[in-house]
């Protein structure tokens, strides 16, 4: 067997597919995002990226950054341990707390990353609850799959928040079998939001429990930045409650909100979150100061609308479609993965204007997309010079229009 | 079905075992490691760690500060996205780069941490290379039978560190089908080492890659750090090799190390890869001055070693057992969970020793001990309070000594 002929042919069907990834490599400057230094082959250039997750700029916030240059300087750089062995820092026990309470949940458990917290919970919940069935959304994330897939518990897939769908599957189990529905709120390539309400009435009705990944809208939604479910009050109606703190927190990491009794059964039982490192002090620090400041700052999230307002009705007023959503995600649809590596190469190249192509695996093959993510940290110029660039393009590339709306 | 009933009585079987984990809530302090606040539900005190991972006491080093705080100054504290997405730094690219270094490899890639590097790179490997087949070691870590069991292939678990089982195994396979044989170069629990030489001799024989967690020994083993394999002279046998960023490195993350092709294959495919924030340039930026400075300084290696031998010398003299290991590592066995964790109070309550016990799933029930890691920044004093302490115990506790080395 020739292992490096059947690597170098699998790169190859990536690359004849466009499907081939070419990283950006960054260096973002606190204080000045969105711009960042782009280095190439040749050289560097200054960029504006258009395509972070750190959707409220918290990775430059003082407060985030104090609270970590503090924790670095008390407690040094690593947590030297697992969670068990010498790893449990003060800085963790305070940041499980500060989650608890922004979901009104008894507790809360950190896992080194969202895709860890999806993986390790949903496959501990599922495995070790006997004749469990996951009831799982059609477009769940890859971490949720991944984890549903290792219990290897029965699992039922139902279309993407169709509620009759859900709901005839449910009928179809007996009624004293364990059943988990797991879901997304804001699907973060789409940007559309399930009907939470709703998926926990028919959870209630049939006896289910309800997992509920909040990763795209933990910071952004809610008055405490509790996310849908809290915007909704819906966040006792949820067994738990998922969310990362590497996208609109800024930082790093994953965890889990629910009752004290599911925690500790995870905390007792979960491969990923036993048997490994913890996350440093300095990552838990920034983390729960970025938490903290989103339960009573608002302003970053109106800022946030406005710009995501802004960016839609400029790409309106010259006929550039993008899908509508209730979110603040701009999916630009192109449809071709290599039209759309084309597109966002010029933008880079030509008006240094960072957008990431989005292409499979990410999405299926065919909405190959440009995403734009506006923040607080964009300015009004920013957008100019992005609808101005993109209207460029769609011109020289003879991209369909819509028909312009009235100005 | 009542769901929070299930969580309880799955922790009260834990409990009545002697199994039931409660972390110590620990906060170390900077220029002063091993030394660490411990807060209670009561209150708060000053002990000395004996148990960390931090094997080098490099999550104190200046010079891994130093770049953490420069790379939060300059870049702020997240990555803002996964790999793909805006989430590649500068400080990624070159913290890779001295990682391939490190191991005298053509590349290497980085992932949240060693778990996830485990389970997704063994993972993508065996399930993306059609009918292979992987030779598992029977002691290896969870990280990697989890990723092995994603895999879905056809696995063969060989006993541990058992050559000719291995042989034989390797034997009776079809000479053109693909094998991965996987192993660990220190074993963490038992402080033993792979004959690394000798299976890489059976892999040539018998067409097989190999695969080397190297995560309890690199920067602690070979001229430059690069780990067991580098010690003996073998980087260039092993097809992959793996570590951790979060043990003698100090910080948090995990690796593999390999051929151009194979680490382009495992980052174009491995979902665990794909589909995560990156780790934030901060943690980036320290780990690689830790890799930096261990390529050049044995002195932090060479004290610990020194330490390590005045621990097992210590405690020959008097009389208490532990596991002798050709490693760092110091396994004191007491084969209970309770009286293991009695003393584990003990020593915390009264000696103000942490040392955290180690029991199942970590090890095999009746197997449970004390796992003693002396460092560098363990003085001959704190070796005194703890050998001191560990032999009123063995007389309290009226524990099974060994003869007394002569003196
Ligand atoms: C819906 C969803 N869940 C979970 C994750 C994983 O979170 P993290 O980036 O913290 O690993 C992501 C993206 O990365 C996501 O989009
Ligand atoms: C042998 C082994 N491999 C991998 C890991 C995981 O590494 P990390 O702690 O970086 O997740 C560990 C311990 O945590 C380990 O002991």
């Amino acid at each position: 067997m020739d292992y490096e002929k059947h690597f170098a042919d699998e790169l190859n069907r990536l690359r004849e597919e466009g499907n081939y990834r070419v990283f950006a490599d960054l260096e973002r400057h606190k204080g000045a995002f969105p711009s960042a230094t782009n280095r190439t082959g040749g050289g560097a250039r200054e960029v504006t990226i258009w395509c972070s997750n750190d959707y409220l700029g918290m990775g430059q916030h003082p407060a985030v950054l104090s609270a970590m240059h503090d924790a670095l300087d008390k407690s040094g750089a690593g947590a030297g341990g697992t969670r068990n062995i010498s790893g449990t820092t003060h800085n963790h026990v305070l940041l499980e707390r500060e989650l608890a309470d922004l979901h009104g949940k008894e507790d809360a458990l950190l896992f080194t990353s969202g895709y860890v917290s999806n993986w390790a919970a949903l496959g501990t919940l599922a495995s070790k609850i006997p004749d469990c069935v996951v009831l799982s959304d059609a477009l769940n994330h890859a971490s949720m799959i991944e984890g549903i897939r290792h219990s290897r518990a029965k699992t039922l897939i139902w279309k993407h928040n169709d509620l009759a769908d859900l709901e005839s599957k449910l009928a179809s189990l007996p009624a004293g079998q364990p059943k988990l529905i797991a879901f997304e709120s804001v699907y973060s390539m789409d940007g559309d939001i399930a009907p939470i309400a709703e998926i926990c009435d028919l959870a209630d009705r049939y006896g289910a429990m309800t997992y509920l990944d909040e990763v795209h809208a933990v910071g952004l939604y809610g008055p405490r930045g509790g996310g849908i479910a809290e915007r909704e009050g819906l966040m006792d109606r949820l067994t738990v409650i998922e969310g990362t703190l590497g996208k609109a927190f800024g930082v790093v990491g994953g965890y889990i909100a629910a009752s004290a009794q599911l925690c500790d059964f995870v905390r007792s039982f979960a491969s990923g979150f036993i048997f490994t490192t913890a996350l440093p002090p300095a990552v838990a620090a920034g983390a729960a100061a970025s938490v903290r400041h989103l339960k009573q700052s608002g302003e970053e999230r109106d800022l946030q609308k406005k710009r995501v307002a802004q960016v839609r009705a400029r790409l309106d007023s010259i006929g550039i479609p993008h899908e509508l959503n209730p979110s603040h995600i701009i999916p630009v649809m192109v449809g071709d993965p290599v039209k759309c590596k084309y597109i966002s190469d010029v933008l880079l190249d030509e008006y240094s204007i960072y957008i990431q192509p989005i292409n499979y695996p990410t999405v299926p093959k065919g909405t190959e997309r440009l995403r734009i993510t506006p923040s607080p940290v964009h300015s009004e110029k920013d957008i100019d010079r992005l609808v101005a660039a993109l209207g460029d393009l769609w011109a020289q590339c003879q991209l369909a229009r819509l028909p312009m709306a009235a100005q």
